[in-house]
């Protein structure tokens, strides 16, 4: 299989999406192999602790190991083949050409600067991280600006909202309003309201069910949810700040510096708000959504009530779902569907993005 | 604006969506200027009579007199700039370089050695044209390998479903189904049915507002969803021929021959047929759709019974719709809704894709 073309993987994170990617890479091997000629090669590995590297790309064996490793709570570092506290930044000097492609499947702020390095490289960069994206404009816009860099999976998993709103910005198109529910959480929740539920028997069930964070208030405060609206918001090119998105979260300020056993017991006192919500969107025939809303160069989260006949109105369950109105999708929008989470269907994303910088290589 | 990077078009075709996409290039001038830094220059138009070619790119007043010419349903030979029986093979062999992007926007099988030598240059390609992918897989295939290759209108105007299909395909996840609404004009008529109005009043109505072809049976045979079902199998990479696909015709066969005059006046006699089903579907808490369906290997098209409580049962009026049933979109798909049709939408979406290649280009 000497005539296969390397993709060499510089992989950072190797939490629940990072296995789920690994594990998806090793079994579609032969596919990639058979259809596009080419075989994905993790050249590194690299969690908060330290690194795995091998120039070569590291062997299933060693991959397996360190997937059965981390998920049983292990460190990077702890390995037989790790280095200890190689720092991300210097994985990727020591090992980027511009042939590799460098993802970022962690949720932490301290890829930045490994991600430059990768850029100046000329390397593409894949991200399913957030953070990289919601910084200071000044530090996100030189990642946003360039061409080689994918970031599908920062809203709405493998639901390609991301490709669809840059095709609709470069066209040049007039987009009057880009409205999503972009919280999966947040979407079963309000349909439980609507169903009669409690709201804090609700979160609690959600909790149960794991679809949740662990700290709840993480999904409720509605600010995972404005960092999903302002990376749409630059996709358009819009110079915005986290800081310029008002966010209504579904408790008081003042919960926020309890413990999380605290929160939940109180949690119950906001349930008279939202049966009272969930009579008026009856009584006006809405529907009660948690609502990302972008247009006329602003974005806004929080709740709204939607006319029940619209897309947003007709969403039940925990689908994500995105109303594009623009010039030529005016009364009827183009609107995308689907689950937004999940390691599974976020690894899958993040594969989608790899292939196509994998097959678009910059000499043909 | 001499830093400006410029991107020689080759347009074939100047009917509605050329002449929308020649509109929307020009008006969007200063944006691709502003944010991209680049400029579409259309250095070659071609129709079925001539061409009008201009290496340094054709002045705005060239094209908007070309557009006007055409338009008033005159033939680009004509023109003072205009050439005589230009071949469309003739001027991509002239002009096109690997910076040139050929656009094909016309019906015609007679584009596809233009494009191969296109393909040859390694210029890059755009087509909302079907006919070239539609062809014997012989023909199709090097033009579906081509990484230079884009083909989003082909199916659904500017919905995404071509990029989503190629991403998950690519991927490689297990794609279980796809289910779709390809025929706006079918969408509009089953809803007609389904609220009562007689088949026959219903087909007369849409023709009357420019809805069909000006022969309905264009799109009442299925050909039209067959052929855009053909390119959703073959981009799954699914070797299939035109002749491998089963497609109920809405009329009976030996109505094919008739005018269209004849057909129109005995087309009530399809109604009693249409209010049947009709009441089955209700019967059966059903909807009627006519769709097609691709799965495990094969596709066939035709009149379907759909639960109403699935996006296809839900989906009223003319929009399109295609619901992606996959290894991590299972029991709820993957959905994307809209306009599948139009020469605004059309344009736009070849406008995207043209940016899509421009932006990416070959040496950063």
């Amino acid at each position: 299989m000497s005539e296969l073309r390397s993709i060499p993987i510089i992989l950072l994170g190797l939490g629940g999406v990072g296995r789920a990617l690994v594990e998806q890479i090793l079994s579609r091997r032969a596919y990639h192999a058979r259809r596009y000629g080419i075989r994905l090669d993790i050249v590194a590995v690299c969690d908060s602790t330290g690194a795995a590297v091998a120039p070569q790309g590291l062997s299933d064996a060693d991959l397996q190991q360190a997937l059965a490793h981390k998920a049983a709570g292990g460190q990077l570092a702890d390995l037989p083949f790790g280095y200890y506290q190689s720092q991300v930044q210097h994985v990727v000097d020591l090992e980027a050409t511009a042939q590799t492609i460098v993802v970022d499947v962690t949720a932490s702020p301290a890829t930045y600067d490994a991600l430059r390095v990768a850029q100046e490289r000329g390397a593409s960069i894949v991200l399913a991280n957030k953070l990289p994206l919601t910084g200071p404009i000044e530090q996100a816009r030189p990642l946003l600006r360039y061409p080689r860099l994918r970031y599908e999976t920062t809203v709405g998993a493998a639901v390609p909202v991301i490709t669809t709103t840059k095709r609709l910005a470069a066209g040049g198109e007039r987009i009057d309003r880009i409205q999503g529910v972009l919280s999966g959480t947040l979407g079963y929740l309000m349909t439980a309201v609507e169903q009669g539920v409690a709201f804090s028997k609700a979160v609690l069930q959600a909790k149960k069910m794991g679809y949740t964070e662990p700290d709840p208030r993480e999904d409720l405060s509605g600010r995972d949810v404005a960092r999903k609206a302002l990376i749409l918001a630059r996709t358009l090119g819009w110079d915005l700040e986290m800081s310029d998105i008002p966010v209504a979260s579904l408790f008081p300020e003042e919960w926020a510096s309890w413990s999380v056993e605290e929160f939940l017991s109180e949690l119950s006192a906001l349930d008279d708000d939202f049966y009272a919500w969930r009579d008026t969107a009856r009584a006006r025939h809405e529907a009660l959504r948690y609502i990302a809303d972008i247009r006329e160069g602003q974005v806004k989260v929080g709740l709204e009530f939607v006319p029940l006949d619209s897309p947003l109105g007709r969403l039940r369950g925990s689908d994500n779902l995105v109303a594009f109105y623009t010039e030529y999708y005016a009364e009827h929008p183009l609107v995308l569907q689907g689950r937004g989470a999940g390691v599974h269907a976020t690894a899958a994303g993040v594969l989608s993005d790899i292939l196509e910088l994998a097959l678009f290589p910059l000499v043909l």
